[in-house]
């Protein structure tokens, strides 16, 4: 590897002093434009990397966050990743990312890992099968921030950021009973998490408040998977009693369920109608258009690290905000919008 | 901040040598098994962290892997993303990510931060405006290796990897050809980028070899966004003679102009026949189901993850690879299969 070019090698180039090349590259108001222009030309001719590096470690901080996410490849992910890097770019902290793939396992490794590349703060969103937050206790032995987002657990010194996802339920729920349907199906996820378990919550209060039937049969706890919108269709076929109304945890899920419902010969939304959550792109691309809860994945990613950041520039106490909520908002399309007038069953 | 533990305090506490403790932690074959776990459990109880950042900076490696892609909210940019995590993972690397949001002058500034964040290596997919790769020089002159994938400009000591695009797009309109289709439709990204000036090159040779006529009227160059795929609808009710086949670079625009396209009163694959690009989750949701050109994008992310780290390894030399190329395949579905004796039309 070739030598590491330093500030001294730029300056005796230039024949002007160390000194006066170290401030031009931190901006310095005592070196005017043009010397700056010219540094920094030279610097990056020369091919100078400033020394962020040592100074960090010698600060102890390596200006990185560390994420780690159950999946990668999904669509709601995605959009929160998008949000963290704009803001944590901007704030010129790098992100460490890494994925669980839904196991406490893995998780344990991934935050250990983690911990060993020093970062300075770690944003988490929980695998499904994990029961509590042990393998995070070396960070908060250490005081490094750790803020979990989406899939939670309550704890002490532990920020999270989180939609009402009882409520989400609710509305969800409630706005299929104004569309008048009596039998409602919920298809939700592991109720280990809480997105699900609350979700869940919301739908039976739903439920309760107008008086409708709800009970085993009409919860089904998978993995959300376009499989499982395939198998649910075979489970609506073999009812006695089919359902009028879905309301499915996930977008990916239910437009599956759409689909396949209709080439069973359904009609959506005048047989059943049917409910998703996310707001994934699919719910725009599919006939009817999906109902859903828009669920802020960018604007929860941006604010999960700018927390974070403010914690650690001191301009936020973690220890004194638990929980952070965020809006979510039905959006009302063609899968569940009944017209009374046209009748269009098969 | 709580003071740094060191293997000076586990030994201590165990009533160890430092020498036994830090053979322990490495897994030297001269400690037996119980010690190690001895030491491990109370390095792990005192949140011991290993001097991996310390040893790593010593050896001028910081074992980390810098990844800059267009936009992270991306079905296809996410199923790479996952690839990449999953290798550089299992070599103990870490990823550093970032997004140009299709921007050279983000990307311009992201390639200064992952150089001043020492990345041990680079792999970049190139935003829809990049003209060259002069803001990578500082890698090239300190031989720190990039890797391009999927979006791409041939460079020496600078390796591709990516699928034969236009091949793909051969092969993409082959099929419509063998379907019937006369008259075919090619809606494409911006031309720079290699992946899509590839598929229209291999759309112009398919058209060419079998005597139909192309031309301006049948090549859209757009963003291929949805608002691209509801234009496109316009477009085809505004022409004189209209498409009977459509080849549609990203399977999301396709699939947002099938369902526009069902409720213009076209049949898909009667009246008009579709093939998208990527194999998207959505391609399998939509009715009917998208025939797309699979794209292997899990594949790519870890091939492109494990050829940097070969190199960085000395296991492979970079400069005498100069482009790797990765299997595309037709997937056939209903949205181009037609079957002549059923005529659905409206």
């Amino acid at each position: 590897m070739q030598k590491e070019i330093t500030i001294y090698d730029i300056a005796k180039q230039l024949e002007l002093s160390p000194a006066t090349v170290s401030r031009a590259l931190n901006d310095h108001p005592a070196i005017n434009q043009n010397t700056k222009t010219l540094v920094a030309n030279k610097a990056m001719e020369m091919g100078y990397r400033s020394n962020m590096f040592a100074s960090n470690l010698r600060r102890q901080r390596t200006k990185t966050i560390g994420v780690i996410v159950p999946r990668l490849d999904s669509a709601f992910m995605s959009t929160v990743l998008s949000g963290m890097e704009k803001v944590a770019n901007e704030s010129s902290y790098n992100l460490i990312i890494s994925q669980s793939l839904e196991s406490v396992t893995k998780e344990i490794a991934n935050a250990k890992t983690m911990f060993d590349s020093r970062v300075d703060g770690l944003l988490v969103s929980l695998a499904s099968d994990t029961d509590n937050l042990d393998h995070f206790n070396t960070f908060f032995r250490k005081g490094i921030p750790l803020i979990l987002f989406d899939r939670v657990i309550a704890q002490k010194n532990c920020i999270n950021i989180v939609i009402d996802n009882q409520k989400a339920g609710y509305d969800a729920t409630i706005h299929l009973i104004n569309q008048g349907c009596k039998r409602i199906l919920h298809v939700t996820g592991s109720l280990k998490r809480n997105v699900y378990a609350d979700r869940l919550r919301g739908y039976k209060l739903a439920l309760l408040e107008h008086g409708l039937t709800g009970g085993a049969e009409l919860e089904r706890s998978t993995n959300l998977t376009r499989q499982d919108g395939l198998d649910l269709v075979n489970y609506i076929k073999s009812m006695a009693i089919p359902p009028d109304g879905l309301f499915i945890a996930s977008d990916f899920c239910a437009a599956t369920c759409i689909t396949a419902l209709k080439q069973s010969g359904f009609s959506v939304p005048t047989d059943i109608a049917v409910v998703g959550f996310n707001d994934d792109p699919v719910s725009l691309v599919i006939d009817p258009g999906l109902t859903t809860i828009h669920y802020p994945g960018q604007e929860m990613g941006e604010i999960a690290a700018q927390s974070l950041i403010n914690h650690l520039n001191g301009l936020l106490r973690l220890s004194t905000t638990n929980t952070i909520l965020l809006n979510h908002e039905l959006v009302v399309r063609g899968s569940s919008q009944r017209v009374v007038s046209q009748s269009t069953l098969p």
